[in-house]
Parts: C-alpha cells; structure tokens; sequence
C-alpha cells in the first residue's frame, strides 16, 4: 500500500494530509490514517470548555486540552498502555471526572512556557505519527446566536442545550477574535488533501473556520478538500439536519466552490443500534441525490460504517478511500 | 571507571548494590550510584502517609507512592523534562499539592491491576538505571512509642511531631504486620554491597527493618554492609543524637555485628548553612571517635558533603567511596 500511493504522487514524495476537526469524529479519522504512508498534520479547534477541559481553563488559565488529547492519543504509535494511561480518567477521588491527557498537558503547559512546546512534547511521548496542531493559540469562547435572537456563551451550553433544541442556530462566534496558529497555515498551504469532519458541525469542525485566516488560508490551497459528512444529527445543533444542510452549513463560513468533495455514508445501521440514540434525540443523517445536483463538488457514497456498536465511522474504510485520493 | 570496578570483581561480573531506605536521602545516593557501571536494586520503605501519599492512599487505596516516586526519578536515564513532569507538584486548583508522578504511579495501578506492575512501567516510562522494590507489598501503618509510654500512629504523626520533640522514641512497629516483598529478599541474597540511609531514622530508615523477613535477610547476605550516617538531626526524631546513637537505634532492629561499616562526613558546614536548620530545631550530628572504638564495623570518615545549599551528602562524593567498597 506504501509504494502505491507513493508512486502515484512521485518517487519519494509523501501525500500530505491535513485534518481540520476535533472530538470523536477527528480520532476516527486519525486512527485510520496513521496506519497509512502519508504526513499528517491533525489541526484541531480550540473551543472546548466543558469538563475536565473546562476545570483546567478556569483553575489555570490553561487553554483547552481536550481534542488535541484525543488527536495525539489517535496518533499514538506507542505501546497501548501508554495511550491507555493519556485516556485515563479518574473516577473518584479530588481528581474525579480529569482525564490524566489532561493533566499531563496542563503539567508540560508549566514545565515548557506554553501550550504549543507541551503539546509537541507530548507528541514525542506517545511517539505520534505526524503533528498535532491547535488551530489557534489564542483563548477565546465559542458563542452561538439562536434563530429566535437567544445569544448562548459556551461550548458546553451549545453542546449540551439548556436552550429549546428545535431552534436552529442561527450563526457562530468566537469571542475575543482569534488568529490562526501559523503552523496550522502552514500545513494547509502545503497540503495535498484536506479533510474537514466529521464532527459535531457548530462546536467542533465550524469553530476552526471562526478562527480568523483560516477560511482563506484553505481556500487557497492547491489541496483537494473533502467533507466527511455526519453519521448522526445532533439536538440542539442539527436537530433534522439532512445531508445538505450539513454542507451548506459548513459553506456558509468556509465559502462556496471550495470543497471538491463530499463524502456521504449510504449504509443504514441496524434499528437497534439506532435505537440507543433515540434518548438523545440524535437521528440518522439522510439524504436525497437530487439534493447534490449541479453541485460544484463530487459526492462520494459508499458503506462507511463501523460493523457494530455506537454508529461512528470505520477508522479503516474512512482511511482507506480518502488516501485514494491522494493519489487523483 | 567502568574498567576497574569490572576487573576488580572479576571480567564480566557487575557489582549488586543494594539500597535501602526512603526520601531524600536515598534520591541522593541513588543519584550519584547510577553513574557507576553497577547493578542498583533500591528498596524503599512503604510507611509514608503525608500529603499527596496520604491523600491517595486514602481515596484510593494505594499504597504509598511518594518514596517510591523519588526512587524512580532518582534512578532515571531519560531526558530531564519526563524527570521533572513526575517530580512536578500542583500548587493550585483541584489538584493541589499532589505530585503528578503520585498521579501517574495510581492511575498505573488502576491500568495494571497492581502497585508492582505499576511501578515497573514507571520505571520503563522513566527508563531507570536498575531497579526500584517496595520492601513490601502489604499495606500497614507506622506507630512509635515514646519513653513516657504515648502511642503514635502515622509516619506523618512522627515526622511532625505533635508530641514533645525532647522525648526519645522508645520503638516503631508497622500494623499491620508486613512481609517482605520477595523481590527485596532475593535482591539482598544475591547483593555485594548493602547501603542502609541515610534518611529519617525512625520513618524512613528503620521502617525497612520492620518488615518481615528483612532483618533476617540482611544478616544472612555475604555483601558488605555500611550505614550511611544522617549529617542532621530530626526534631522529635533524633533529637540530640550523636552519630553512635544512630547505629545503635539501627542496631536494635537490625543486630549486632551486621554492620561492615559506618560512614560518617567530617566536614563542618558553614554556620550560615547550618543557621537555616535552627527553626526546625536540627542539629549537626556529631561523634567523638572513642565512641567507635571495639566495635565491629570499620568508621569510614571523610568530606561527603554537598557543597552548597541544604545540608546534605554529595551524590557524587556518597557513590565515588561506595562503589569503592565494590572492590574490596
């Protein structure tokens, strides 16, 4: 598999990937792709504020360490244990609800002068395949204004809605303004293929595009961008949500004719997976083909699905279509 | 170096050095030690119950990390920063005045089903230099006696004395009663140099001794044994004693004739040194070699002191004359 993704993109030249998420969407992503001949560098949103990541902004002004934990932990090419021990989290005790990931980037935050040299430290520790990158280094909170004019501060309270979840949202802010981390600007303008999600749309693959210079910076690139278009709504957040709706979302801060790609899963899960999810109010995301006609990017379809359990993404069939296109 | 440590104890053979004790006097000698092409099985003691330690062997169950901790880094090979981050100690939020090395050793025992295990990978997390044993693996608690009859329980309770520092410790036992780690005994069997302290006599030294089927096991081993002598007294502990008084308390738990030497530093700090120590009302230790005359052990005298700051031995000066015992 090394040689022939290699060759197709020229002797020696490696495919340089770039993923722009964060959560559970952008581990499964990573997981695939780090089995894979490609650099990747994995950008990751800021917005997190919830939890353990939330304790640890307020008691230390620490930014958030959360999706950059789980982004190196995807990219671990450790023993498992170690990996293990970066997810592990504390079940009683004064420490009860920290992730240890967490605590050990707060800790290397102090040891090192920053956020940015604890997170590449931690990268050498679990030996990750690849760089992991904050989108930006600055500290902000995400905003959220409501169709009915409700203003929402917080990560957490747009995640989690205290707010009448039927409500769409509206628009999404980042507060103060933040600018891009030049690494991330960097990796884009370089990159051969982008992929943006999954994720949830408006606290974890929108928040990078709030950041200011990146939009643009992605526009610009010569790399192919994709999609990875969710498995499930989310409520509160995309309550109802098909398909296109996810894409214009997506569109309306990133800009239009910018994505080359959309990938579609077109495999329903069994009831009973589904099932689990109706508590949350999250339904499955369908679409209609009409909907992508005459559209100026390729959707791409196919069974995407993980074969049991919660209905996520297969790490290696994610994986194994995107890097295809590294060599297109 | 490496050369005639090797030839004096025969080609290819190393020397078996085997510490015994806790805190910081162990980290000093385990410190220079590890720079000696010899074989370094550390025995710590398991009766600390202070601060982050207590904290966790209450909410946890755990069985003393603090010592164990200080081993472990002291005997570390890798890049200082991973030394530093499980030294570090929180000094604010939820976490405060736990050390994350505490941290990591209890979520290695959650993750390995084990304290043992648990310390073993710390050792391959922090690539150590040798080995590092808790003398057991059962958990019990220090008391002490006092000479008017008073019962102490708690290492804590002894080291900061609650009680009259003036009156002299009677005895220490552990309840409950404790076996020995077998992997202590075996490292004691096949030793050729047994170091015991330097440490707080009576809650970090003698603790080793309590355990079951130490004692025994020292006395049996045909390594030479020397007691590293304290330089400072410890109020509460060994106030007024003088260096013979030190051997002799050890004696009591260890036997007589056990002991092949006693090294003691003869060289004065300076009195702005020595001023620091006066509000915790601990004093220099002091001998008069007629003490020392008829006894068993050989007195090794010399300059093992640090040349600046607290008062303590040089790791360097304690490792050039102990592995010097190598080749006698």
């Amino acid at each position: 598999m090394k040689k022939r993704i290699k060759s197709a993109l020229g002797k020696g030249k490696e495919c340089k990937v770039v993923t722009i998420g964060g959560g559970t969407g952008t581990f499964v992503v990573l997981s695939g792709l780090k089995n894979y001949p490609v650099k990747i560098s994995a950008i990751v949103s800021m917005a997190d504020d919830g939890g353990s990541t939330g304790i640890l902004r307020e008691e230390f002004g620490m930014l958030p360490p959360g999706d950059i934990r789980r982004a190196l932990v995807a990219l671990s090419q450790q023993t498992p244990l170690l990996a293990k021990l970066f997810s592990y989290r504390f079940f009683r005790g004064s420490f009860k609800g920290h992730s240890f990931g967490n605590l050990l980037l707060t800790v290397l935050t102090k040891l090192k002068g920053g956020f940015e040299k604890a997170v590449e430290e931690a990268g050498k520790i679990l030996h990750i395949k690849g760089e992991v990158i904050p989108v930006t280094l600055d500290n902000a909170k995400l905003y959220a204004q409501l169709e009915d004019g409700e203003i929402i501060k917080g990560e957490t309270n747009i995640d989690i809605p205290k707010h009448n979840g039927k409500l769409r949202i509206e628009k999404v802010w980042l507060k103060p303004l933040c600018r891009a981390n030049p690494k991330a600007i960097s990796a884009i303008k370089t990159a051969d293929l982008i992929i943006l999600g999954p994720g949830d749309l408006y606290t974890s693959t929108i928040p990078n595009l709030l950041v200011k210079g990146m939009p643009e910076a992605i526009r610009k690139s010569r790399a192919k961008r994709i999609f990875v278009c969710n498995l499930m709504t989310k409520f509160g957040e995309t309550t109802g949500f098909m398909a296109e709706d996810f894409v214009s979302a997506l569109e309306s801060y990133l800009g239009k004719n910018v994505l080359n790609y959309v990938l579609l899963n077109n495999r329903k899960p069994s009831s009973l997976r589904l099932k689990k999810y109706a508590k949350e109010k999250a339904e499955l995301v369908r679409y209609k083909k009409e909907d992508f006609q005459g559209k100026n990017y390729k959707v791409i379809e196919g069974d995407f699905l993980r074969e049991k359990g919660f209905i996520r993404h297969s790490s290696q069939k994610l994986a194994k279509i995107l890097t295809k296109l590294c060599k297109k």
